[in-house]
């Protein structure tokens, strides 16, 4: 009998994206700011209310743009998670900033907010928040404290597209929509994706002029194709953040599809719940911690294990039968990059997630029997284990 | 009668981009470095004996990792021309170098490099020579003074694919194989493109492992997949500079069309060339000049008039006549982000480009009827000016 093999992530296609990106090839007009880019900047706009959103080539540019957009120097602090994708700090560290690495929470991989107002100093430019799993961060502690030391907030939400926050007054935002500027990435992993791709948001209208500039290579030529001026030049630093209309095309299709997306991502979401609550309750792992101001976008589930070596025996029993699950994020204050750049705080959280966090396999295709037999798999690795 | 309206550019398709996409997204893998990307590395390495290649989502973005992999730090000068889009330089810019700008030749619009050695100083780390127009440099001698003086050279050869440059022993190499970095374009205004797009070339293999790293946002993931270590980390600075496979699906279709696609624009250039000859015998207009060590990628035509009313009185000609022509590159040394930052010197060559070079339409698709009422629109004005 032919064993079936379950991969970590399969990126989904709705079925419509070669229908438009031949479109694109046909138009002619393949390079950025095309047709389907802009179709793209319009659903995001009006489906959550962004102010302003512009594609980039990857969640790493978009973060990039952030970091110039704030003006970072050499010197100037951002404090950011240390369980974290390396972009998020690389973009950062690319102008010269220091970064202050924060602990997780103990409840879930986000920033321990309870922890941050002892890293500000009067060096620190700004917080970036990581969304987690595409679950929110406090967002209200955050912006709270960015107020009180004049801050930039610059969200991480890589995982976080479809995803809200519910503020102190009960008001409920997308993520994405609450800090100065904020990243989304729609590499192949994510709900919605386009294999390699990003977006910049814009919340502060203070930035939207010079992000088309910086975008666009530092010239102004966006508002020469406004019509505003009769020519363009070179105005700032800036670089070529901007995908292919054929990509935008690509993502399109996604986007049309994000309702379905969502709907079958947050049924496997819960199957796995349900069914490896027995586990939790026991104590044998530690569940998925979605806070009350937090929605669940169902981007990734993830279990948490009591040690290293019981995360590795998991994986293996799952690799046994042909299921493949996944760690990450080793603590970037310990990465051979920034070990001897870092303060030299524990952050025990952060390696605790690094050590002991398990990625499901999540994606739109996986069925009821390859979600069962990976509940199974997990039931009986931790019976043996009684 | 309805005119047909002859644009400057029209991006070519093969008719197999979207066959080499579709297979691209089928196979669920269309992140960066999948099978597509795979394929455009080796053509290009087996074709032009590049030592290794790596596509980038631009040709502004192969620059920056090249400005990252020589490691330019605050204050380092970089040598390059005015004459050239702001890409060559904000590459440098946004990694803290002083651009020290060189002039235009007399005879076309590269580097004079009569000029060059005199703007060495002890904090020149390199020179950046612009094949423009696809015409190479004088590179013998630009690479004898990046020996005499320890710099490195990085070919922007962002026009300049399948062109050649014969060196004093005869020997004839491929642009982009000289320097010990080269970065190309494919964008859709090139010759072989993919909407945005670009690859770093290197030539000096120091550079290859790191590349790799700072090409997968600083980490050592290329030599995991490898099977070099077990796990990995953030080793580096780097960004996120992979394109899709999808952009590499639609590049590789090109690619394969490279021979028609050249044959066909030397065609229209060297029709552009006969039937202008007699405007440049008679002194109206200057043709473009190849010197002889270098060879002709048929990437743009362009005719330079006597000043710029005459060049802006020919614009609205052609533009009567339904046809776009454009001019291109104000001088960087007078745009608005770098005068105040430049060393005064003035430039005439390049600002003598700025006001008079006029690039007429070129592209796979212009027909013979097109190509005779561009140079009979032309002929004409010149003849009314009699």
């Amino acid at each position: 009998m032919e064993v079936k093999n379950i991969p970590f992530n399969k990126p989904f296609l709705t079925g419509k994206e070669n229908h438009y990106i031949y479109q694109a090839v046909a138009s002619g007009k393949i390079s950025g700011d095309g047709k389907f880019t802009k179709l793209c900047h319009d659903f995001f706009e009006h489906k959550f209310g962004f102010k302003k959103c512009l594609l980039t080539t990857s969640c790493t540019d978009a973060l990039e743009m952030a970091a110039i957009l704030i003006n970072i120097e050499v010197g100037d602090e951002v404090i950011m998670p240390s369980y974290t994708f390396v972009s998020t700090s690389n973009a950062f560290v690319l102008r010269g900033a220091k970064i202050i690495f924060a602990d997780s929470d103990t409840k879930n991989p986000n920033l321990d907010v309870s922890k941050l107002e002892a890293l500000i100093t009067d060096k620190t430019k700004a917080i970036v928040p990581v969304h987690y799993a595409g679950i929110s961060c406090d967002m209200d502690a955050i912006m709270r404290l960015a107020d009180k030391y004049n801050l930039f907030v610059i969200e991480d939400a890589a995982q976080a597209i479809d995803s809200y926050y519910t503020d102190k007054n009960g008001i409920t935002k997308p993520l994405g929509s609450i800090g100065h500027l904020s990243a989304f990435s729609f590499h192949e992993t994510k709900n919605i994706m386009s294999g390699e791709g990003g977006m910049l948001v814009i919340n502060d209208e203070r930035f939207i002029a010079r992000a088309e500039i910086i975008r666009e290579k530092g010239t102004n030529r966006s508002s020469f194709f406004k019509g505003e001026i009769d020519k363009y030049g070179w105005v700032d630093m800036g670089s070529s953040f901007l995908p292919s209309d054929i990509i935008a095309a690509f993502l399109y299709a996604q986007l049309e599809n994000l309702e379905d997306i969502q709907k079958r991502r947050k049924a496997i979401w819960n199957y796995y719940y349900k069914e490896l609550q027995y586990l939790a309750n026991t104590g044998q792992i530690v569940l998925p911690h979605i806070p009350n101001f937090a929605s669940n976008n169902a981007h990734m589930f993830y279990i948490v294990c009591k040690n290293l070596d019981e995360r590795q025996g998991l994986i293996s029993a799952l690799k046994e039968n042909s299921i493949l699950s996944v760690f990450h994020y080793l603590s970037l204050h310990k990465s051979p990059y920034y070990s001897n750049k870092h303060d030299g705080r524990d952050l025990p959280n952060s390696d605790f997630y690094s050590d002991n966090l398990l990625r499901l396999p999540m994606y739109y295709e996986l069925t009821e029997t390859d979600l069962a037999l990976i509940t199974k798999t997990i039931s009986k690795f931790y019976e043996r284990k009684l």
